[in-house]
């Protein structure tokens, strides 16, 4: 400890350490030490287990996402002429939806400012799935994000390292010390970013199932009412939605195929779940952003949609024409027996989609545009033995093997009537008490 | 993680974090791993945070200790003609009972091979005590201090960097991030230097009270039967006496001030507390090296553990005759009202002891030979109000205010027969079951 630092990082741990509840002050200045390196890693790291074991109050959360916040600039869209709202997913297996969806809620005249990251493990990452478009690019200067919101009213672009390096540097430490696991950490790291960002209104969607992050609803509960309240206490309108990602959304999991997938929802079509789950949110980010007494709906069919699409990426330096690349190779899977298909394991589909090039297992790895698991049916599917249940596209096919290991077990097929109906998509609805 | 690594070191974090049982393989890895310098040192943190909060079996504890161990060399007494019994003590105010202890045991046959360290905070440190002795040095050789072993049969020298590397550079990391306080790690960490070193006997002092690590009894008492388990299990014939540390043991607590209380003892004089604690532990010693039928007060009373004393310290250079260092400046502190002295806080003194520069605050920082607090009275003893109650011995006369600060409510006086007497200086015995 420097003679001129107000705090001991030993004193701050021991706080936390024995179930003590950290202060205003000693908050403000761990984060802030930590960042400019004076309380070291080995000491966050205890802070942070310390923080996954012991807990943190509602007070010390939103005190902890004020000093990552504090941490770095903060952006503002006052200037612009339309309202602005967001929407942030957990992370889940074909989970698309930010693509039909900033375009779709920009049609009613909301700015969707969408900071996105790269994908790490087996859920994929919204640039790596956009940067599959010739010509597209993730890196946006913050005049250039703030000109194409207010032009276009959509942006999907990559997060400044300007916003909370305090986190950024802490979740590098956590991923490599078992600590990303803590829901004040969770909730802090999430709202920090979308606080600084300046958004007035936020939606969530918080995953749950196999192929989320959060396992069990009542842990994704907790992260979501933890994040609510956080929103809130900023003056952020915030709201999420807990959904369902037992099985993978739509049918399609992978860079190029989930933006294949994603032009057919903004054509009108498209797999029915991801259709429902685009309009739920898009009606909630409108209604938090003032927007009542129009249906998100009408706007996939009529094409006004996909117009803003189209400009959205053309901004971006994306052909929206373009041929979407495709895997040099393909190996059908088949369905094993007669029945109906009742489970299809995300984790499992998320985890083979990663393996054949889809996704990276560090942060500097390449991915692969064309590589990805394309499913034939759903849950709820009547199938036939012998019938192709998926497809698997990679450009490196020694990989199939170990996307096959990953598949065992990950599809289950039961005599019709046999088994229990899937069950809703949205699974409940968290606001502000 | 390097692909030739067996395990990964978040999966080891994350098995203690979610209260799980860590294997022998793991434990094996990851303390290897640490001193090879492959689990970082906030992987370390983490996983040691996890250690304290959430416990370890009794096997866990055994399987690190010979991690520990075997992240080093071991010595080995075997050659010796004689057995060999140590000592150790968790460390308290005024504790110099290594000094009289070592001479008075190998008086009867037994060797003592005492590796010790320097004192850091308010627990002095043996060694900083004999470097008071003029001449005297603390490294020894492996070679030098075999020979000792046999011709003198008593030494307290520094222990090598050889024995169980892993536990310098785990306590380093401990000392940083608030984990020291993790009973299962205290115990590994003093019985792998005692097992490595090869100690055929052991006997723990355990001290309990302010001036001690340990507060409490229980907490002391659960320490205590970790460490005689762990000796147990590892064939060293293992006792622990928990003994009290609400008070100085003594009437000194410095460096060359403890050096010639020490020799009173050898005289046949000193304290009786300090006698007693030597005689017990003496005992102790020679039982547990299987020599039983002697009185160790005898050879205090009869100068042959003052002979063993002299050619101990001459067979390190030191000069048993020479003027011990004194302080520069001293201070008188009054009793404070008539009546029978109830309290005198071990820690109290301690902290005065070492800012009057009897101790350190940092591992480089100096030590003043003289510094220190000499006692005048203790409890049950009958004061007068501004009566002489204690001298403060210091080079440096600033710090004086500072150590008087430290002193503050340490010194309770109470009417006679008002309070109850003292209690007794050993507080329980714990063998093997």
């Amino acid at each position: 400890m420097s003679a001129a630092e107000p705090f001991d990082a030993v004193d701050v741990i021991r706080t936390k350490r024995d179930r003590g509840r950290l202060n205003d002050a000693q908050i403000d200045w761990v984060v802030d030490a930590y960042t400019r390196g004076v309380v070291a890693e080995e000491q966050m790291s205890a802070l942070t287990m310390a923080i996954l074991l012991n807990g943190m109050e509602r007070a010390e959360i939103a005190r902890w996402t004020a000093a990552m916040i504090a941490s770095g600039e903060r952006m503002d869209f006052s200037a612009l002429s339309r309202p602005t709202s967001d929407k942030h997913s957990t992370g889940g297996v074909g989970d698309k939806i930010t693509l039909p969806l900033a375009p779709l809620v920009a049609v009613f005249g909301v700015a969707v400012p969408q900071l996105s990251g790269r994908g790490l493990g087996h859920t994929g990452g919204t640039l790596d799935k956009l940067e599959s478009i010739p010509g597209w690019r993730a890196a946006l200067s913050n005049d250039e994000m703030l000109a194409q919101l207010e032009d276009v009213g959509a942006v999907i672009c990559q997060a400044g390292s300007g916003l909370a390096p305090a986190d950024r540097k802490l979740y590098a430490l956590r991923d490599v010390t078992g600590t990303v696991e803590a829901i004040p950490l969770i909730a802090s790291s999430i709202m920090s970013k979308k606080i600084a960002e300046g958004t007035g209104a936020l939606v969530l969607d918080v995953k749950v199932g196999s192929g989320a992050f959060m396992k069990d609803q009542a842990q994704a509960t907790e992260l979501a009412r933890t994040m609510v309240e956080l929103g809130t206490d900023a003056g952020v309108r915030t709201v999420a939605l807990l959904t369902d990602m037992s099985t993978p959304l739509g049918l399609t999991a992978g860079n190029a195929l989930e933006v294949r997938e994603s032009v057919e929802v903004l054509a009108g079509g498209g797999p029915p779940d991801v259709v429902e789950l685009t309009v739920v949110l898009a009606r909630e980010m409108l209604e938090a952003a003032g927007v009542t007494g129009v249906d998100p709906a009408d706007a996939l069919r009529d094409g006004r949609a996909m117009d803003v699409w189209r400009r959205m990426i053309a901004a971006q330096g994306g052909d929206a024409d373009a041929e979407l690349p495709v895997a040099r190779e393909r190996e059908v899977v088949l369905a094993p027996a007669d029945g109906v298909l009742v489970g299809l394991d995300a984790l499992a589909v998320g985890v083979a989609a990663w393996r054949l090039g889809a996704g990276r297992a560090r942060k500097e790895d390449p991915v692969q545009a064309g590589a990805g698991v394309e499913l034939h049916a759903k849950p709820g599917a009547l199938v036939r033995a012998g019938e192709p249940l998926m497809t698997l596209h990679t450009d490196t096919p020694d990989r199939i093997a170990r996307a096959r290991e990953a598949l065992e077990g990950a599809v289950v097929v039961a005599p019709d009537g046999s088994a229990p109906a899937t069950g809703p998509l949205v699974l409940d609805r968290i606001a502000a008490d």
